[in-house]
This record gives structure tokens, sequence and C-alpha cells, in this order.
């Protein structure tokens, strides 16, 4: 079964490569009656296109959507949503010397080796540009989870080595997109933009970490055993280009703590319960439990290097790569609104699933 | 849709409680032809039961494999495998006194209030007792994968703060199983268990990582975009109870590096491709690259307790909740076999889902 | 992708051979709160097992279901329901002559080409026995349906050519079980078992036909444009052993027809919406319309003769196969619970899948 | 879950409503490395179109398929392939008048109460329009299929109650195409014509059968107990607009005789295992047999009547329908390329399935 459908009841299927005509994705599943609002969708395809900023790849795409099917006067017929963006500023010919060769660390070798040959270029459909399709369904997704109060933010929480000092519930999310790292964290951001820049200018590329939080979320999403809630939103995230890790709660760190540390206590008050602490994040035995859902994605430094490295090419023969094409010198500010995109169509998901949990609903 | 049935082709489904009758599985789409070694299941399951030393709990099962579908003569038949193993030692008693309360960072609440009514009774089936249905279907995707030379092999690298010097591609696993906290650096392993004895005299709980090596993995598992290897892993991880976190090849840390130092250089000697690094984790692009595959789990420390702690109950009334019941002071020596049963499942399935990637296979 | 799960939100997934130890069936997805009756159950199986009559095979089973998981104080919990039945009256050693030989009309030759080997004990898996796990399935249906006032009502309406006068409308169902054929009709009830035992006389078989109606079916059901509801009722129906045609509504008869003549007309009183005939069996477009949903399913005559039959060997050779075995004279009797099992269990997932169709539900 | 996917292992998604911008299809599951003949899938289009002849509608399509995604240098690449066909001929004020009415026997009323509200321009994506993304998918699993020698060839074989004569093992498939109504039997061809139009003078509409046979099909395709290889092809067909009923093999004709005149002898001569007769239909078990795979298809004359029609509006009060719109008096003729895409699609889904039948495979 190949891989390129996500979800169970919301489900999103995209399609395009980097370098074709167009990208585009089917969502089956979304409700009828919700009314859609475009701008919303093209607002965060603008947060994630190229060329928003000098610390982005100079590629220029204008990203519009276009939706083709399964809506109806301003509303969703139930039927599937179908949506495209043409691709525009290819340059093919940059990636003509790569045709035989694997990049280090790129889709290259193992496309190459698993399905006999490949669109190489711009890395066909390897290329984060598939994000953009994502980006869309995502954004839809939040417009259904906004009818059940759920609210999702992600931001730039560290780059390189240099890392926020607030918590997760410290942040003022107002100040996110103020800045072009989108990290609510001002000082921080400068820095982070500072090491970016650093980087770039010696043709190398850096790492980063994003965080997200997603608040008002009913209790009760996310489904046992497998399905946990946060095993769905692991997922979701670690199918994003140049992810490496997921955690949440207390994540890696909680490890070293002692259970009477790390159980949050419940309290309850005027028919509310609450827990004292969230190191559960927001999930309880894989079911969110009403407070904050909290995350981090790990995101390694992107491969393409606008330096020469050393390679082979399909004969085995070793080879220099070139430096060439457009790149991102990081990869996190593009990824705020594609970590937001694959958490939203993986709560739409858990809340049309857990219309199933009783008999009585 | 319900959460029960993990993989696409290679399929498991659990079902059972902690205090039922017993606990099963069933495993769709094993292939036909493979012969079955119920004494290697039964092995992981030993590895997995409870009692089997003084830092685990010491509820006594004899977990023993009963086979009663899809295997004949030996060998699987292409039908459904369905397994059993009675639950023995319940001692419900202990859970009366829960029935109507919530244990903090417990499942209680949150499968309450999802099903409107919920089986008390040792966490019903949200006790980590399903995860033995799993270690079944592990050990028989591990002997599906050792047909194609796969080898799956885990172990305990971290408890508290207490961490294993050595790296993935130094350990000597021919010491796993030599001590009983399963970390083959012998004189960490000595720490470890006296950490866990320590915290265990004051009625407390330490969490704990767990590593693990694939090897032999042939080039090309993993179905881009949303099935990526390393995101079905994570997935499978994420769903096991207590798990927090999810890294693979360079993880968390790999985003402090700059891209000239995080990119594996491939090279090629006598027709076989490797790289110089691995911080790939075994994974470019989602696809298997034929290097080791490697990843940590976070799990967080046990949320039951041998002292009272503060609670509310059902009606949101403060409550202390007791500390009764036979539980781990730490979870990772029993979640080795869990973390490689999991990894066989998911890889089992991917050797399947490849077997339609080319028109010439 | 192996086929022993079917549905999408309420999944059945049957395990268990003809002569293994006990079948087996998990429902997966079956809503939390859900009170079970478990005589409802056996009354169901006792109307498919066999020995119950002198027209059916004489092998003597209790079957008597068991449920190991998922009802927790006589309520569903939302977690897999698991359930039992011990197979009692095998005759292994009457199959002993057919291992190496395949039998006309059966499943021995495909089964044994696909899967390189086969148990062949009583047919194996392949045996009509597995459908006795379908009915305990459609049992737990049919009691989550009644909450929503469905009704689902199967009865024999032919036996080789010797068939029913009454149309589906004007059936008195409280006469099907009645008679030890299950057709509603009593003269022709009578002419039925005649011919059967005529036919079991000369140790030969016949078909017949099932109809089905369920009554009481809300308007909305069915996912269009591939899981119209009389799709998934169809490829429900062909999934029993022995089915070779399924029809709703006008079905084959109706191509005759002209549109017309064809076209149900839509009345409304009271706000009820009905239409003066029902052509469209229930369903237009794919969707429940409201109207008594009504169908046809074509059975062979049981492959398995009390005579010799030429045929060969796995060597190709001739070889005379003996009719040995307890076997049906005619499958339809103990059909009528199995067909309502299957439309039960789509309608089931059916319902549920349909609590997703718009945003205000 | 919705149902705008078919397959398990060759998915097929289709997008698009009848009057929109545009129809489509995702194939996610192709193996990579198939050679696209694009003018073979724009004949079946062709084949299919609306205007080809004067008894099919005379809405004008050039119905041109664009492919956007998945086939680099002519080869599938192992990604999604989709496809895309622009609307051009849509005369949405032909249904402005339907926009508040339910047409008899159309699905207005069902989705409008399903979904709330829907898209009444040509019928929105109920339109057999849709079906045309299908023949694109169609058309590529027949060159999967052509891999493995497997053909598929389908026929009027009836209309109102003018039937062919000969057997499905008579009928010389080089006559398909001769004739407009695409039957191969000539003297009833001119017949079946002269009917439709006689039909089509009075504003009425009537039904008819296409018959399809599958030849050169590998012993091994279907997946027991569910996904029978005839169950999968019967839900192929039902879900065709207008299909009423399926039959395979003997059908329901079959339940009229004996098992011992109904059963299927083996024979084997230099390896090669056939049947003497073959009223299994080329499927024993659920398993395709190697023998030609043989099957009926049921259509209803069409709902849309080119004179008025009684009916009733959204609040319930009694209207005419006026005969407008552009429509076939009989489908059958273009139905015939649907057949066989849907057949090519479940079996190229099972021909992928059975990879992993086996161990050694």
């Amino acid at each position: 079964m190949s891989g390129n459908t996500f979800g169970s009841l919301f489900r999103v299927t995209t399609f395009g490569e980097s370098h074709g005509e167009m990208i585009g994705v089917v969502i089956d599943g979304c409700p009828a009656g919700l009314e859609i609002d475009t701008a919303l969708i093209q607002k965060d395809l603008d947060r994630r296109k190229p060329g928003q900023s000098k610390i982005t790849t100079q590629r220029k795409e204008s990203d519009e959507v276009q939706i083709v099917s399964g809506v109806f006067e301003g509303k969703t017929t139930g039927m599937p949503i179908a949506a495209l963006i043409q691709n525009e500023d290819q340059r093919s010919k940059d990636y003509a010397h790569i045709a035989g060769q694997f990049r280090p660390s790129h889709a290259d070798y193992t496309y190459d080796q698993k399905y006999g040959h490949r669109d190489y270029r711009g890395g066909g459909r390897s290329s984060a540009r598939e994000t953009a399709a994502r980006v869309i369904a995502g954004a839809i997704a939040k417009q259904l989870l906004a009818k059940s109060g759920i609210k999702i933010q992600a931001y730039v929480s560290k780059v390189g080595t240099i890392e926020m000092t607030q918590t997760m519930s410290e942040v003022d999310f107002t100040l996110v997109e103020s800045t072009m790292i989108r990290c609510p964290e001002l000082t921080t951001a400068k820095k982070m933009i500072e090491l970016i820049e650093a980087v770039k200018s010696k043709g190398d590329t850096v790492g980063g970490v994003v965080s997200c939080v997603v608040s008002g979320c009913p209790v009760g999403l996310g489904e046992p055993v497998f399905d946990k809630l946060h095993a769905d939103l692991g997922k979701a995230m670690l199918s994003i280009n140049a992810v490496k890790g997921f955690e949440y709660g207390s994540g890696f760190s909680g490890v070293e703590l002692n259970g009477s540390e790390h159980n949050d206590l419940f309290e309850e008050q005027n028919g509310v319960v609450t827990t004292k602490t969230n190191h559960s994040g927001g999930i309880q035995g894989g079911i969110s439990n009403g407070m904050n859902i909290e995350f981090r994605v790990a995101f390694k430094p992107v491969a393409t290097l606008m330096k020469p490295q050393e390679s082979i090419d399909k004969n085995g023969q070793t080879v220099t790569v070139e430096g060439k094409g457009r790149h991102d010198p990081c990869v996190v500010p593009r990824a705020v609104p594609i970590v937001e995109a694959m958490a939203a169509i993986t709560l739409a998901d858990h809340l049309l699933r857990n219309r199933s949990a009783r008999i009585d609903e």
C-alpha cells in the first residue's frame, strides 16, 4: 500500500511533483455545511511559501489555491474537496547535473533504489514543495476545528543551539508572526536570524525545533490502543520532510523525573476538571484530557548545501555534487504552518472519529 | 474508527482487558508458508512477563501462548493467525477502591469521559498487559523478517539520569539479556538497578529510554509521503504505554548541527553503497537506505505509586488515592521486547508493502 | 492486504478454521454504552447451527458464544469485543482422503494454488463454519441498529425452481421461523422441503434464493460514490459462501422496464416523504431514502455431494472423490441468519459512517 | 468514512462534479516502471464520452485526459498518478428549475437529506460524469494487467427484453465496437438500437445488461473470507450509476440446478488444470481458478425522462418536474467501458494484493 493518504475519516491525499505542472490535494470526509474562507487558506499558504523573507529560499511561487470540487455556494457539500496549486518558477535545468547523482542525505538514492527510476527535477515528489498541499488541507481542517473551539498555534523554539527560555505556557502567540523566524521571544528571535544569516553566508544550513500548542481541545479525542492521539500526532509530524524527532508533554526530559514529580494531579472547579501540572501534554492514555496539547518537533539541518560535496553516482563512481539550486538555510520558519497543518488534519480526523465513541452520541 | 488494529498488510488487532478472562491477537496478512517456532514467541513473552525479577511487578502470569488459527502442520496458511493468553493472577479487588476515582496521570479520567463508563479492574484495556498480545505478533513478525535477514535488537540506554556512554554502533548485543535491566553496558546496568531499587523502596517510580537497532534491513522500505518508515516506526513506538518521545538517527541533538556536519556521505565498495556516518539513522526520504536503523524511545516514570496521592472522584470531590496494586518501579526492562515487537510489526508491514513498489517485482 | 476484516467503522474480523480448536470474531468500533443481550446472539447462532432439522447437516455443535473482551457490567465499553465458539464435533478423519485431492467446485484447488498448502480438514477456513463468527457480530449489530429503529428480516423465497408468489411487501414475517425452511409462504414452504428431501435422498443438492427486507432505516445511509449502500450490501452478501448473485429493488427484472414505469414517484404526507412504488429498493443514488430496503441473494447448490465424483489430485492424476462428510442438501435455511447478519453489519457500519456527514451533527 | 476511494493497494480516488470546472482522479499504488500509453486512456474515454452516437446524450465533451503527476519520461514513478478532465459543455441553467425539486428516482432527495444542501447543477457529483475519472484509472489498470496477460472485455447483452442468444464463451469480441450499441451479436444489436430509438422518440428510457469476460487471469486472485474476488467485483459494479444487480458464473439461474449438474469437474492436460464447465465463473472459494471470469451487470432505465413527471419540492409541495437537460435513452452502450474500467481496477488491486500471499514470493 502506497503512502500518499493521511487520516481515517478526514482523509487527505496529496499529489504532484516539485517541477511538475501543479501540485494538489483531495480531502475526502470533510462534513457538509462548513463555510470555507479561502482567504484563510491563502494566508497559511503565504506563511509557507518560498521567497517570503531573506532567510528562506528565493524560488518565487504565488501558490494560489484553486478549489475545483466539493464546495458549492461557499459551503462544503460532503463531496471530496480537491484543490490545486500551479507550479510557476521551476528551474529544472538546475537539476540536470544530479539526474545520475545521489546528493548526500537526500532521497535521491533511496527513491532510485526503491522505484527503479525517479523524477530528479527539484527532488520530484520528495521535495518539501509537496507540503503546500498539506497546508491547504490543514487550513480547511482548522476551519472545521474552529467550530469546536479548537485552536492550533506553532512557533520556532530553537535554531541550532539558540533556544527560547519561555515555556510553552508562557508564550505570547500574538508575537509569532512579528518576526521572519516565527519565534515569539523577540530577543531570541533576533539571535536565531543572525545565526541563520551567518550559516547561509557560508553556504551551510542549520536545524531547529518547532513547538506547537493546541488549545480548546475537548476531552475524548484519541483512539486506543494503537491510534492514541499522540501516536497519530507523532506520525503526522514525522511525515514532514526533515523531521527527526517528536516528543509531547515532558518528552525526553520526563524520563529523568520520578513518578511523584511527574504525575499531574487533578483538580475540579465549577465542574471543570484540570491538572495542576501538564507533564502529560494534554493527553492521558492516548486520549485528550482537556488541557493544552503540547509537543515539540525536531528538524535536521537542510541537506542541500551551497557548496560542493563528495558523493557517488548511479554507477558507484565518486563524484562531486555541486551546490546549485535555491534552498532554505534553515527550514523551521516555513515549517511552522506545516506543523500546524498536520496537527489540524490529525485533530480533525480524531474529532470525527470520536463521533462514534458512544451509543448516545 | 476505533484504534485496535495496526498495520496495512501485516495487520495486527489486539483484544482483551487486564482482568478479563484472556487477552489475544489476530494477525491478518502473514504470508503463507512461514514456519512458526512457538518457542521463540514464548521466549519474547517471558522477557515481557511480570514477576521476572525483583525490579518488576510481582503479578504472576505464566503468559503461555496458544495459537488457535492460521497455522497448520507448523506453517502459516495465509489465514488469520489468532493467539490467546489466559489471565491468571488478577486481583480485581485491589482495584475496587478506584472504581469511582481517577488516578493521577492514568487513563482513568479520559476513558471515563470518552466512553461514559470503563472497566476499572487493573486499568482494563489501558493496562500495559495488552502489550503481551503485541509481543506475540512481534515474535511472528521477527520470524518473517529473519527470512529477509532483518534483525531487531533493543536495550535500555537510560534510567532516570543514568545513561550509557556507548553509542548505538558500539553496543555488544550479546550482553543485553545478561542483566535484569537489559542494559548491555554492565557498569551502567548496575547503577540503573541500584537507582530503581532506591526509587522502589520509597514507593516511587522513574523513567527511562529504550534504544533500538535494526540491522540487515534492505534498501527500499518505507512509503512516502505520509507512511515514511520512520513515521510509522514513530507511531508504533508512541502507541506503547508510557512513551513520551521518539527520535531516530541524530534526533533532537541533530538540530544543533550544521548541514555540512550532519550530511551522511555515500561511499561504494564492491557494489555495496554505505554512508560514512549515520545521522540519517538508516532512513532517507522516509525509505530505508541499507544502513542500521537506529532510534530511541522515551518512557515516563510509571504513574502508579506505592504511596497515597491526592486526586478527585467522579463527582469532582477531592479524594486520596491509595497506593495499592502491583506495579513496576520502572517500565523499561520489560519494555525492551515490546519496542522490538512494535518495530518488527512495522518492518514486516513495510516489507510486504514494498512488494508492490515496482512493476517487475 | 488479506481479507478477513469487513467494515470501516464497525469493523468485524473473523478467525478460526472448521476443524481447529475454535472460531472467533473481533468487533472493533461498536460504540460504548450498548447493552448486550447474549440470549439474542445465541438465538441467531441457533438459527444458523448445524443439526437443527432433518434438512440440514447432522454435524452437532452447541455453538455457545463466549464474550471475552469489550463488555463490562453488561454494556459495551468501546473496546474491541472479542467472542469465541469452541469447535466440538470435528471429524477430521472424514477428510483425510481429500488431503491431496481437489473436490469439484470447492475452494480446495484455489486455496492450494494461492497459498502453497492448506488446512484440508473440513475445508479449513473456506468452510461455512466461519459464518458463525459473522452471526455473532451481526447479532450485536442488530442490537445497535435496534436503538435507531432499524430491523432486518430475511427469508427463503426460492428453492430450485419452487418460488414464492408473494412480493416482498406482502410477506408475513411472523411466519418465517414457523417452518424449518424459513419460507413464510407456508404452502410453498412445504413444497420446498419436499424438494430438498427428494434431492437429499439422491445424495444431491439444490440452490435457492434468500430475500431480505430492512425496515425502519432512516434517510441518509450510504457513502457515494464507491461505498453506495447497495454496493456495500452487495459485497457483504457476495462474501457469503455459495452466493452467486445479488440484486436490489427491481434488480435484473428492472432492465426490461421503461423509465416511466420504473421511476418511483415521491409523495409527502405530514412531513413524511415516501415513494408510490419501490423499484429503487429503498436506495437512491447509493443512499437510503427511508423506504424499505429490499434485496435478493442467489445461492448455488452445495458442492459437496453424497455420491462419488470424478476429479484430479495434486499431481494432476484423475481420481474419484468419495461422497463423505456431513453436509447440507440445501444451504438456504441456515443462510437466512447469515444474510441478516451481514446486512446488519453493513448497516451498523453505515449508521456510524453517517455520523460524520454534516458539520452540525 | 466517506466513499470516494476504491481499492486497497491500487487505490483510486475520484473528485469533481458534473458542472464544476473539472473532474479528476488520483491513483495511488500503481507500481513504478509501467509505461503509460496515453492513447489507450483516450480511447476508452472516447468510448464513454457523450455525443458519440445518435443513441447517446448530445452533451459535447472532448474529455481529453491530462496527467499531472506520477508519470516521468513515459513511465510511472511509484508516486500518485493524478489526471484531470476539463468540463466544457455544462449548461447549468438547464438545471435551475430543479434546485428546489427532487427528480423521481434520482439522487436529489437523498443527497439533500444526507448533506443538508447539494450542488444541483447536472446532478453534481451523483452524475455519471464522475465515471469518466474511473475510466482513466481503469485504462491504466488495464495496462498493468496486460503485463500479466490479463484482458477485460465487456459488451451489451440485453436491452429491455431483447437479449443475445450467444453464451459468454461464444462471443466474437472483435465485433463489439462495430455497432453503436456495443452488442457483438449483430442481428440482436440492430433490434436493440431500434428499441432505443423507439423509446427515445417517446421521451422515455430503457434498461439493459452488460456482460463482461476476463481472460488470462492467473490462479490465485481474491482474498477470502470477505474480499473474495467476486465480492469485490460485485461491489465495483454496484458502485456504477444505475446498476441494480450483479451475478457471476451461473448466477441467479444456477439456483435452479442440482449440485451434480452445477459442479465444474476438473481436468488436467500438460500441467494445465481446467474445468469442463464454468458455472463457477472462473472463481472458486473467492479465488480465481484460471478459467475465464464471467459476470453480468443489470442497469435500470435512466431516470431522467424527456417528459414531465409529478414529484415534490423541498417544502413537500407537489410539483411537475419538466423533462429538460440532455440524457441517454439507455445507458448500456456507454456503460461498457465503465464496467471494464471497474473490473480492471478491481483485478489490478487483487493482482498486487496477491503479491503478499506467500513467504516465497
